[in-house]
């Protein structure tokens, strides 16, 4: 299946539920309500939730599964994206085009908007429509992406880095934790509710280490190259707080080599699992996932 | 058994295991790691943890199984606390005769603390010794129990109620969510973790809920009566920000009444449970849970 089908059913499928698992206890309302809804429907591109969904439909299992899960980690993605905008963190005004959630409704709510997506999102992956077991595994997944070992580390050693110039190893295990474990979550989540034969688990690893790597170079090209009104928020913040970037380390055509060697590598994932489906006498069809590496290619 | 021995033997184990909990993987340190464990290691009185040990004591249960509930419910405890003193919330220096999180490690490192204690309780939760079943119960009441419902909502209710003049009815519910909600969820995750018979489950909801008033008014109380040696946090704080409390709506005697009334009915919750087991043919020795609300009467 291609990928811009599969987004033109899917996302609006997803939006749909990120406002229906927010909205859905009725004694919920007022300001915190709307700071977690005005955030959460702020108009991302839904990249973690669709990967997630893109996974289960390669690997021929339920959609209807994947909601919650796909929901929760978006919850768990925009609650990242409130907190890091606050003052005293990047101190953002702009993203996705609008201002940010603390410029709306003030800091306070957007540190308890984030805090109420955060809390929220186990309590949709503990809804799930899967087996205990796959739940508690998809809880465990997501703390560990999510948390001081992972996301929040990646934010931690993200600040500390500004002002100093990182080694591009170090640059890369700052990514992997910033932006790249989200991604892995979404692609394991994926493939725990769809079964995903037990052979391919090390290669669907390597897909999405190499597909957040892509995600995280890119996002550093766009930076650099890209302008407000494409992106929706600020350019040239990198630059302006002395972060150590793929551009930065490599030169922008540097990153650019580097960029597409991640692509390469995501691919090259793909037709591994493809061999181990064969040598089962199985096939299956990995182009959904192809396509969204391509979605990184620099235009 | 009386509840000054359970606490001499318990509580010990409850601090070893939230340091053990917090740093049990290698890869985590740095000043992420310490500034999570500056505020898990403040000094509390852990009087949720030994709630939710006590509640498992009381019904039989297995203490062993019990640390990983108790350690999550403490780290949500502190995350909550780590977010409330902030500038942009109650702007609070001093906790537990300490400077706050932020005051010692800066605004950006609080936030990110609060978000890493506050992952990492759920999965604390999933590595229970316990079945699937009940580690998805323990997720489930906790993210509800924490969440943009629970504990989240409490702290925007509280928040917006500064300089307006709740009425009693409205405080009760904006104290049932910020503090009774966590007080809850320790007695329920007893339950769950000691099995609990089904006929004493609205019971033990009655004893936690005026366990959790009882708590709160008390805290009112000691903000207009204590000082801050005893105390270890600014008083006068709630009359400063113009604040709802017990003593502002009923006057310190009447806020005092109120007290002496929730524990008197948190103790026939008790009495109830006990008739359940004695009709039953059986027997319960609720001292510790009947000791456990003596300590909040005004000394």
């Amino acid at each position: 299946m291609e990928f811009s089908l599969f987004q033109q059913k899917e996302k609006p499928q997803i939006e749909a539920a990120l406002v229906r698992h927010l909205s859905k206890e009725k004694e919920f309302e007022g300001t915190l309500y709307q700071a977690m809804h005005y955030s959460l429907t702020a108009g991302g591109k839904r990249i973690r939730p669709l990967l997630l969904l893109a996974t289960i439909q390669t690997l021929g299992g339920e959609l209807e599964q994947g909601y919650e899960a796909a929901v929760a980690l978006e919850f768990i993605h925009t609650y990242s994206l409130i907190h890091d905008d606050l003052p005293a963190m990047d101190n953002d005004d702009l993203r996705r085009g609008k201002p940010t959630n603390h410029v709306v409704y003030g800091e306070d709510l957007a540190i308890l908007a984030g805090d109420g997506l955060l809390t929220q999102a186990f309590e949709l992956l503990a809804e799930s429509p899967v087996s205990d077991k796959k739940k508690i595994e998809l809880v465990l997944a997501l703390a560990k992406a999510a948390g001081p070992n992972g996301m929040v580390a990646g934010q931690v050693a993200d600040m500390e880095g500004e002002g100093s110039s990182l080694s591009l190893t170090a640059l890369k295990a700052v990514h992997e934790k910033k932006t790249g474990e989200l991604l892995t979550f979404a692609v394991y989540a994926g493939s725990v509710i769809a079964n995903a034969p037990i052979e391919i688990e090390s290669f669907l690893l390597q897909y999405s280490t190499h597909f957040g790597l892509a995600f995280q170079i890119l996002d550093d090209i766009l930076d650099v190259t890209g302008n407000v009104d494409e992106l929706g928020k600020n350019t040239g913040m990198d630059a302006q707080l002395n972060k150590s970037t793929y551009p930065a380390l490599l030169t922008l055509a540097g990153a650019k080599e580097a960029l597409e060697y991640e692509i390469k590598a995501a691919k090259k994932s793909l037709a591994e699992i493809e061999a181990v489906f064969l040598k089962k006498g199985k096939s299956i069809d990995t182009q959904l996932l192809s396509d969204m590496v391509d979605l990184l290619a620099v235009r």
